[in-house]
């Protein structure tokens, strides 16, 4: 069924995509607009998590050591999509006045909206198949099987260490501070097929590397160790 | 030889080991007092290496992000042995202000000050075993040689993943730029045979783990992912 698609009012955010937040329920739905009708379960009985999934499936980075460079952490991934003059026009950041590493980073996480869309569903349906995960409703079950498959219970590993992940290790899913981060196998590529859960240890560990690269990178260095024949 | 052992003056610094900094020359020695006579060339040949070497081998921490906490990342490590009230009596810091991670992270890293004379020794050692690295003078490589053994040109690895480092690699050695930062096998000891260089993708990834730890971490991960057999 094709999505009932109005844009949904947002009138504090000043980086609305172009067109706007759309509703993302079936058209012809009842009750209210949802943008993310993935989120709506989680909204009520995670809802540090729900924010967490479209927090990151959103926006550019969360990290607080690029507060030092104008704000830097709180940009639409969207956004980064545009000239940096056309940034400036339409949301008043001015993306020449960071250093180059922090400019390089954000062009590095720009995703269109409708890829952080599909996101925020990828996400979704990775974390009711962790263990210890809440049960969806059939709605948002059926809906998000459709997509990606079944879910099935704990079955959700670390997208880096290939290891089981709790629901319960989202902590308070506070930037910066949770056990579980969201992660890319490619770093640069923002859509569900790239995109996952990942310890914060495994996320770090993996850096500006590829999952490919760094899988290489460990295989090389356990045989110069000897640990693993040559 | 025994040391000269004289104390050096250094008004300004406020975090004096107890009994002051050393003199580290040979007793009867000629000319002024050093107190890292193993840096007395690289500070003419590559001055930041020098002084990267003195900070790292010193101090608690330089990292950045560290700075929204009370100006925690100038704190030399001798200071970080003593008690929270000796540490505001002694020389004006109020550890108590700072949150428990950074209190953590920095009583972790605490070492005497004669650890950390010959940790600079250690790092100086390897520092003139890298490749294209400068010559030493006589002096300093016989002392360094009659503890440490032989520099031999271009064998200084990485004490992560074990690949040989490049002087060059040093840059402007800037905390929280260079290529190569200071790493320990063991995070927590700050010791000459638990300390050596490392890339900082290696340094970032290992995190708090020991080598030993992260080797195995990274073995397991592999057999996970089919990559080396179970």
């Amino acid at each position: 069924m094709p999505p009932c698609n109005r844009v949904i009012e947002r009138p504090r955010s000043t980086q609305q995509p172009d067109g706007g937040h759309r509703c993302h329920l079936p058209e012809n739905h009842e009750g209210c607009c949802d943008e993310h009708p993935a989120l709506a379960d989680l909204r009520r009985s995670a809802p540090s998590v729900a924010e967490k999934i479209r927090r990151d499936a959103t926006r550019s980075t969360g990290a607080a050591w690029e507060s030092d460079n104008a704000g830097a952490n709180r940009i639409n991934r969207w956004v980064m999509l545009k000239s940096y003059v056309a940034i400036y026009r339409d949301h008043g950041v001015d993306v020449r006045r960071w250093n180059a590493r922090v400019r390089k980073r954000h062009r590095e996480k720009a995703a269109a909206y409708s890829d952080c869309v599909q996101v925020v569903r990828k996400l979704a349906w990775l974390a009711y198949g962790m263990r210890g995960a809440p049960t969806p409703s059939d709605r948002v079950r059926v809906d998000l099987e459709n997509q990606f498959g079944p879910i099935g219970a704990g079955t959700t590993t670390c997208l880096i260490c290939a290891r089981p992940l709790s629901f319960a290790s989202f902590d308070d899913a506070t930037p910066g501070k949770a056990e579980i981060e969201t992660a890319h196998s490619h770093p640069r590529r923002h859509t569900p097929d790239n995109v996952g859960f990942a310890h914060r240890f495994c996320n770090i560990a993996q850096g500006d590397k590829s999952l490919e690269e760094f899988l290489d990178w460990m295989e090389a260095t356990l045989r110069i160790h000897g640990r693993i024949p040559r």
